[in-house]
């Protein structure tokens, strides 16, 4: 029996009917925000099901919850796999929690068809993905990779005034684990994360698997545009310094200037402040955000180049200016584990393409520290972030699948 | 000695100076709102100088103040000019003031120059034309024509929860006026109003009288594109329905529909509102207003068709819907009264030009009951409902002598 064919797809299934019903809300999504007492009910769920099976469990500083089945080698380093339990406030069923379950169910397969490795495979869910409730996201696993500060963390507080270190104790006495003492983070031999794609790509392509190559880097900018308010009825328009009609036409000219054939390159214009915003008075400031994303540095930095000339050219009669707020450069994902996943979809008779992730994810802090790579499945019309986030039975347990091959492979070099 | 001669330009400039002071504000504006105590103090400021040059003075239920000088001919249909003196909260020293205090000294220079006239001329404040602290503006005018209902005015309340007709009674207890019975509103031989231009067009081309026309026609727009909300990380441009794409393209074809080569239409995107507002994520909605104005109303209706096949054309990937919600019919001002204005600006030799109003003033409610039109003198850079409005004592002067002779003419007629 391969460990592929050890995966249920059923059993996997149920696991996510049975996660749903934490935090789970009328219009079939959940709210199950990081570090609440539907966290802990989650933690306590998977933890349950994990003492069943006879693995090992376990937590760390910041709250990350493993999930150990041992190898053979008791020196050889860990292979690791997972996503996180915690969801937006009107989060769906599949987000995070799919990438959690489907290690448990790689652990449970290789258990079910008797497999021995070499390496632990070791399941978890980190603390803290979303950054919905405790900013930033993507928090345990930066904690672990020791790209955030564990006691600056501890220190953050919800919007109502709670301390991360307090929900945290709150959660982990509703959820008890035994505690890694120390700082979080330990050697990894590779770390594989599974996540719905979050976009249509694989729907619209009609394929089963993501091989997901990298992270794409993202931009964030604010462009501002300066002109003079003036009378709607009495102001010509050779008179009149309009911003946002400055505004409308950089920002048309930037959308044909991030038009590219392959549809990679993501660009977007979210939030839109046109002052004073009275129906008639001529705008005298517009101020618009992007969010310019692609798996290439050198093609966000073409772009930048020339959104910023597209500001200075097409300001006028106004001023324009146009600034970086945040940039967070690629991460691509180790050749040897994309080859891998890409092979064992290949075996698996499965549907697969190369694709980068749209989105963050908690992998991009863990592919510093070891071999890593991801493993998309579709999610329905590409919807996430939404109660009506959805996937397929089949399609969960195809990735489910390949998880299972790649882990094997990996926990037995 | 001619009227126009006998008009002053330092008793004008320092009548303007004296009323600035009531309601003046540290940054050289006014603040003297509709019944106010600056009001009041204004209506006071002026009787006291209609009754020290013999004139008599009284007032309707609606508080309009009137200033009379007889003429001859007991039963002829008087001539009215005038203005407001109510200003916004942060308002200028002459918007509506100077149409007060150029029919003021209109009457002054009459009785300077020894000119009989035969039909009485009456000077006028009509009680608020802003609208800033009561709505509807022009409601005095409005009242006094027969096209707002005088017990409804009275009924209307400000921000603070002061009924109108309370604010009336205490101002005019503080601004004592004999009280003219009845509804307001009596019958006229002509009105002629004198007012900044508030735009930039006779600074611009170097005149000093603006020969108005008509007042323009408005009508104002919603405009709603509707898509969806989705990932900005991880939905392809051809998978997106960006609301504020579509809104822009939309909007960039009306502003191209919209140029004239005259640059007579006003075409005005005040307000716009794109949500959810979030940079990461692709806009799900997008509302704009339009605020479009000409003189001719033909041209409103041909354009007003363009607008709406842009919005039918332009809206795909996404959905989009126009729709009216104010529509104000051009007022043509009588083309005698236009024909005396400009042989008058040309006789005094004061460079001229024939223009449209772009804003609403209450000539546009007397002309529905009489000949009527309208004199525009410049006002610096077009500023207007701006503490920093100004103008030349010497462009004051002329509109004011223009207005003299018009008077004197249309009184003798």
């Amino acid at each position: 029996m391969s460990v592929a064919s050890a995966v249920r797809e059923d059993r996997l299934w149920q696991r996510h009917a049975d996660m749903a019903k934490l935090g789970g809300t009328p219009k079939g999504g959940v709210n199950r925000q990081a570090l609440s007492a539907e966290d802990a009910a989650a933690r306590n769920l998977l933890a349950g099901w994990a003492t069943a099976r006879g693995f090992a469990i376990f937590t760390d500083a910041i709250g990350n919850l493993f999930v150990r089945r041992d190898g053979t080698d008791a020196k050889a380093l860990p292979v690791l796999s997972g996503s996180h339990m915690d969801s937006q406030p009107t989060g769906g069923r599949f987000d995070g929690m799919y990438g959690v379950l489907a290690a448990f169910e790689a652990l449970e397969a290789l258990e079910d068809a008797g497999v021995k490795t070499r390496r632990p495979v070791i399941a978890v869910a980190w603390t803290n993905e979303e950054g919905s409730r405790f900013q930033p996201g993507a928090m345990g696993s930066a904690v672990f990779a020791g790209h955030n500060d564990l006691h600056a963390m501890l220190a953050v507080r919800d919007w109502k005034g709670v301390v991360l270190k307090d929900a945290l104790a709150e959660t982990l006495k509703a959820a008890p684990a035994p505690l890694r003492k120390g700082k979080p983070g330990f050697a990894l031999d590779g770390y594989v994360e599974v996540h719905i794609e979050q976009g249509p790509r694989l729907e619209n392509e009609h394929k089963t698997i993501g091989v997901v190559t990298a992270i794409q880097g993202s931009r964030r900018y604010i462009v501002e545009v300066t002109g003079d308010e003036a009378h709607a009825g009495t102001t010509p328009r050779a008179a009149r310094k309009d911003a946002f009609h400055s505004a409308l036409r950089i920002a048309a000219a930037m959308y044909e200037a991030t038009t590219d054939a392959e549809d990679t390159l993501r660009f977007t214009i979210g939030r839109v402040d046109v002052s004073p915003g009275s129906p008639n008075t001529v705008p005298g400031k517009a101020v618009f955000t992007i969010d310019m994303r692609h798996p290439a540095e050198a093609v966000l930095e073409v772009h930048e180049a020339k959104l910023a000339a597209i500001v200075a050219a097409g300001a006028a009669p106004c001023i324009a200016a146009i600034e970086r707020v945040t940039a967070v450069a690629p991460t691509n994902f180790d050749p040897k584990v994309i080859d891998l996943v890409r092979a064992k979809a290949n075996a698996l008779k499965l549907a697969n393409m190369d694709m980068p992730s749209g989105a963050g994810h908690d992998a991009m802090h863990i592919a510093k520290l070891c071999p890593t790579g991801m493993i998309f499945v579709p999610c329905e019309r590409g919807v996430s972030h939404n109660e009506s986030e959805n996937a397929t039975p089949s399609d969960l347990a195809a990735g489910a699948r390949v998880l299972a091959e790649v882990l094997a492979d990996l926990a037995n070099r």
